[in-house]
């Protein structure tokens, strides 16, 4: 048994509260290496005289649980194996692990290892098992219940619909030119989503996230220069509140953008400082390098890696000075801004631009004031990797999961700069990773993606192929969490990393109208069926010779069968016994699938097979 | 390579901020599978245009620098390779490793382990570099500095020493009976503290940390009935003030114990509970089980595991009902007693009695109120177990460190339970696995002990043999941390687990005048040099056919060996190269070590090497 593979951690993803009255724990073992882990737990106060001397006690190991633990997961390197401890004497846990692969047992404890005899019974050193304090509600991670059953559509204003009314003055023919730069506008605005909010509900999304609406010279508006305004380019205040109201009557959630990690140039803040220097009231609020020099960016020796820089940006950017969240003044008026739309415009959630370069202590008193205006609104950061220390319960609700996006391009994707293409094994493995990675109540919350403005477009990462996006969309909307779909991927809006936030195509002869069917009807599903929710997972094939993969969901007594067959080759694929019975649904026709051995696929295609028992 | 087996998390002991220009990486390799390790590391915003189009940008690679890391410490299983990254161009740090094994060359990104080239660059997919976000000020963990100069003195109050004026009613005359029960009481009172303030100065130490004080039945005083009263059995408040005064007077800090875990039995909202029930303003200041039944305990079905609560309580312990934090009123009533006590006699630290089971929430807002009053404040965790989710920055300060006893004991005690004993690698594994398991900015604060009013005493765990806890001690205060001395133990005082809270042996006939000048002078040395105190850390030598290991320190220019012979053999033992040389002082005897390439060392022995110069 390899003993240096073998990870577990209290209090990490691997050990957590569930509910609050529910434990779980993981643990890794290296791949292939063990036959089965048994779990022994039991409330650490379990003390008890002896039976020479009552008055002496001793740890009363006969009251140690011995739980199987089933494998959860294959990762590329490890088998994750889970338990769940649940109900009230499960308050306090003191616990370790009995590996066994068939030849040894030995017994994983928080400062040893010890090989058991055949016949074991628990190790008697009680300060050799690892503990889980206390089941605490006050520290359980908790999101607002909505989010898991909420599909979002991701909106970037200035590029979704043009209404009637104010507008940027500057505004292109909408869809007039390819490109789709910072510098041009098309006139996107408010009154044109309030037009769309019928297709958007139509679609079966539940919330809309919209890139900055705030006043900012820009078009992407991530250059704040009043954080308490609408753009006029947009439209105002006022028209934004019809937008909240005309949205919520359609059950339509809202989800703005909340840049704190920096201003614009034109904030008046920033402004000040540079007029007044260090007379400015403002002048903390940012990070000034160098006090004895000019504030202003040097442009004579202006670079790509900042050499022009007298304070802090986002990455090297000139006209987006970085805030000092830990002066006082600065923080108190970006938290009014959180506050102020929420509380006046009864906004849903806000998203965190570049949440991860601004402190925990900002995100966990933004926390603090946001759900005490109202303890339901969504807290989204964009942090882009693993994101565990924000999704403590004190920070994020969630995070926009990229970390599912990566091994979605790799498998559906076929452009790849870079990168290797994932196999299904590769992809299985690497989505497993992802599965075990986070707590399961997190997973259900994260806000997964394909695409997004900081991404190319899922149709170009799968060079045009609409039946890969299919696919990939297939994959997202049976995955637990929050999905979300970028404005116009819908109907196939495509376009590379530099082309990614092009006009909405409303002219029907330029969408994909097939495409809008499927992800329509798997919107249909995941809404009626909890099985495409759950984050119970189980992958029954995954052919790297024929690029078949095939899971199973289960939930209240509701199963699915995902099949999704990513390969160019039309082939016969003999399917797995559990699925070959009669009393199957084919989700996606509505008839009834014959039992059988083996189906017949086409290239790219896709199986979604229910029934009302539990398969 | 055994990639399974290649550990590194961000955001850890692994990956953390040192100070607030300063990033600390290690990663875990298996035990003697990797030959070096390279850092890979840059800004994440190193993008420049592309050669072909300037509007195209690309993340410039040839900005990646590479960094040798060295090897940190050898665990069990673990080869553990560290690099520090200090400076503004390292606010924002992309990065990933290069595991050299001699044969291949294997980088290890956040998604994949890549194949390199034997002449290798930089991977060029971005996206597979971990993350740092942003070093930001506001989220350093930062302890008061004062702590990792001082050397504490635990207290015990009934057992410490009885001065004047009042003291318990039925006290027992000192030390006649050698049963140290809860229902017995000896007298200790805060005027024979304050008598004996001189003592504990003369010994060294800079702080007391103090068992409860506050009013309550039983001799260890952990059942509250007042928090804001010393205990009738001590004194009063205004004589506690006066021990403040005097102790601050001596240089000496005073650390109290902040019972809020739960009170006792006769605390007034408790008491008020019980008389009212759901009436009492108080109910929900605790955990009712079930508002149905009488929450008194049902005596007549008592049993070990507390089958006769309707409360939760601490342990099965009846007479110590469970404070709920997540109730407000609860809440603001303890923090109002952390305030007072801080506000009102200026106490420099609270430790935090059953820590772990309270929640990190109210930990947070602990901390917040408490640094608010003072920022100096010392705040110790009781913890037992690895801590690092406590010790983020917004919790505590340190805990205390019984993941450091357990080796100590294991290697330099003799009579364990249910344990095998350390040879000198294990204990060096296992040192080393602790050094490791803490980010190097906490390991300097945390509150090292070989023992305490809950374990057994250290010459008792060493089977009575003094030459042994000279051993223990000499690690101890050659460790990087704030350590703990448990009173008495300097001279000798002894004590199984159900024997460790007897009276301070103030005959001198009763004490062990030789380890208290051992221990007196370790104290002395380490006041005065920073080697004895530093987290930089060498093994020079660790042999377990001798039992000898030699470690090397360093700090400022000053170098410590120390030499520790854990045998009970005389023994000649060959001395490393480094330390054959001149220019070394022996720290016990003063004199100036002669040159040789072995020493002679008598059974249970240490030296302690000094030069002024950095050998």
């Amino acid at each position: 048994m390899d003993l240096s593979a073998v990870i577990h951690e209290p209090k990490s993803a691997l050990s957590y509260m569930f509910d609050a009255k529910t434990l779980h724990l993981r643990i890794k073992t290296k791949k292939n290496d063990v036959k089965s882990v048994t779990l022994l737990a039991a409330d650490p106060f379990n003390w008890r005289p002896t039976v020479d001397n009552p008055e002496i006690y001793e740890f009363a190991l006969e009251t140690m649980a011995r739980i199987p633990m089933i494998k959860e997961a294959e990762t590329r390197y490890h088998d994750c194996w889970f338990a769940e401890l649940t109900g009230p004497s499960w308050r306090r846990v003191k616990y370790g692990f009995v590996l066994d692969d068939g030849n040894r047992q030995i017994f994983a404890g928080c400062h040893d290892f010890i090989e058991l005899p055949e016949e074991w019974t628990p190790p008697a050193d009680h300060s050799n098992y690892y503990n889980y304090p206390y089941l605490l509600e006050e520290d359980l991670y908790k999101a607002p219940a909505w989010v898991k059953d909420t599909i979002w559509y991701q909106i970037f204003p200035d590029r979704f619909s043009r209404g009637a009314g104010r507008a940027a003055e500057d505004a292109l023919p909408w869809g007039s030119v390819e490109r789709d730069g910072n510098d041009i506008k098309f006139g996107g605005n408010i009154q044109g989503i309030i037009d769309k909010l019928d297709y958007i509900r139509d679609l079966g999304c539940g919330g809309i996230y919209f890139t900055p609406l705030f006043a900012s010279p820009s078009s992407h508006k991530y250059d704040t220069r009043d954080y308490f305004s609408i753009d006029p380019d947009f439209g105002d205040n006022a028209l934004f509140g019809n937008l909240v109201d005309e949205a919520h009557k359609r059950g339509i959630k809202v989800m703005l953008d909340a840049v704190f990690n920096h201003c614009g140039y034109e904030h008046p803040f920033w402004q000040d400082v540079l007029k007044r220097g260090q007379e400015s009231p403002y002048y903390d609020y940012f990070y000034i390098l160098d006090p004895n020099k000019p504030v202003e960016p040097d442009l004579s020796s202006r670079g790509y890696l900042g050499e022009h820089l007298n304070y802090l940006t986002f990455g090297y950017t000139e006209n987006m000075p970085k805030w000092n969240t830990g002066n006082p003044g600065a923080r108190e008026y970006l938290l009014s801004v959180a506050e102020f739309w929420a509380k006046h415009y009864k906004i849903d959630g806000w998203r965190l631009d570049v949440s991860n370069e601004v402190s925990h202590e900002f995100w966990r008193e933004f926390r603090k004031r946001i759900k005490g205006v109202d303890p339901e609104i969504y807290i989204l950061g964009e942090n882009w990797l693993n994101s565990n220390p924000w999704l403590l319960g004190d920070q994020f609700d969630a995070v926009m999961n990229y970390e599912f996006s990566s091994p979605v391009i790799r498998f559906f994707g076929t452009q790849h700069k870079n990168q290797e293409q994932y196999s299904v094994s590769d992809f299985k493995a690497a989505v497993n990773e992802l599965l075990v990675s986070y707590p399961k109540n997190v997973t259900t919350t994260l806000f997964n993606l394909l695409d997004s403005h900081d991404t190319a477009r899922i149709l170009s990462l799968c060079g045009e192929n609409a039946d890969l996006v299919k696919l990939a969309y297939v994959f997202l909307l049976t995955y637990p969490g929050s999905p979300s779909i970028y404005y116009g991927g819908e109907v196939g809006l495509s376009g590379d990393e530099h082309h990614n936030r092009q006009c909405m195509p409303w002219d029907p002869k330029l969408q994909n109208k097939d495409l809008y069917q499927v992800v329509h009807k798997l919107i249909a599903l995941r809404k009626q069926y909890p099985a495409f929710r759950t984050a119970d997972w189980n992958w029954i094939a995954a052919d790297d010779s024929t690029g078949t993969l095939i899971y199973r969901k289960r939930a209240e007594g509701d199963t699915l069968y995902a099949l999704i067959h990513n390969s160019p080759e039309a082939q016969e694929v003999p399917l797995p016994a559990e699925c070959r019975g009669q009393g199957f649904i084919d989700l996606m026709t509505g008839q009834p699938v014959e039992g059988k051995a083996a189906v017949q696929l086409s290239p790219y295609s896709f199986l979604l097979w229910h029934s009302q028992e539990t398969k």
